[in-house]
């Protein structure tokens, strides 16, 4: 291999490197994501078997649906068993698909009996601001 | 330069590249992130002024301050003026930096007689979920 060749080929791994990370900086958050909140409060008898869940639920799909940017679980200080959560979608079709996910739907039975309210809200984004570095 | 010495330049390089995305996905969200929920109702007169404060407000914290991971601001659907923020700091040092910072000071100068209710809501993180593609 000349040191023509060699340049080309590392030309090329740069190449696949450094526009993905510009990318990336450029992309988070995209143009239009579906951002949802949701507040649940669970039944404390229940409450490690419903966060195994949960966290399970979350793994999965941040893991295998490339639409399903953010899944942010937490609980209420000195409240653990309500939970908020903070969702967001690459846009309405992503998050369309989420719902119809076996993941996602094995999740909803198992917790079915956990959730003793649960309340869902539509947002809209003002500003999604996220730290690049 | 010969072709070995390409080679490593273009080895030191990837080597660059390759390490800070791993990291990257690594660390993001970091082990101990500090996340705090804020539920605001805004003076409806006064939205689109609070809103362009707001705006500044994100925008310069996650450009100069390392430690502010995400400030999401959204409103709630038909609800205007129902303001909800989802924060997130790298650690508790960062978030009392940034209540010091002149920026937040004088958002807050500047928003309070648009703010008529403010609740602050403290969390435990269960699992913050994100896209790493």
């Amino acid at each position: 291999m000349t040191a023509k060749q060699v340049l080309v080929v590392c030309a090329v791994l740069c190449g696949y490197c450094f526009p993905a990370r510009a990318h990336r900086t450029a992309t988070e958050p995209p143009h239009d994501p579906i951002v949802r909140l949701a507040e649940l409060e669970i039944d404390p008898a229940q409450l490690d078997n419903y966060k195994a869940a949960l966290k399970e639920e979350i793994a999965t799909s941040v893991r295998v649906e490339p639409g399903v940017l953010k899944l942010y679980a937490v609980s209420v200080k000195d409240h653990p068993n309500q939970i908020r959560m903070f969702e967001m979608y690459k846009d309405q079709a992503s998050y369309q698909a989420h719902l119809k996910t076996s993941h996602f739907k094995q999740y909803k039975a198992k917790t079915q009996k956990m959730v003793r309210a649960l309340t869902l809200i539509e947002t809209e984004p003002i500003l999604l601001g996220s730290q690049s570095r």
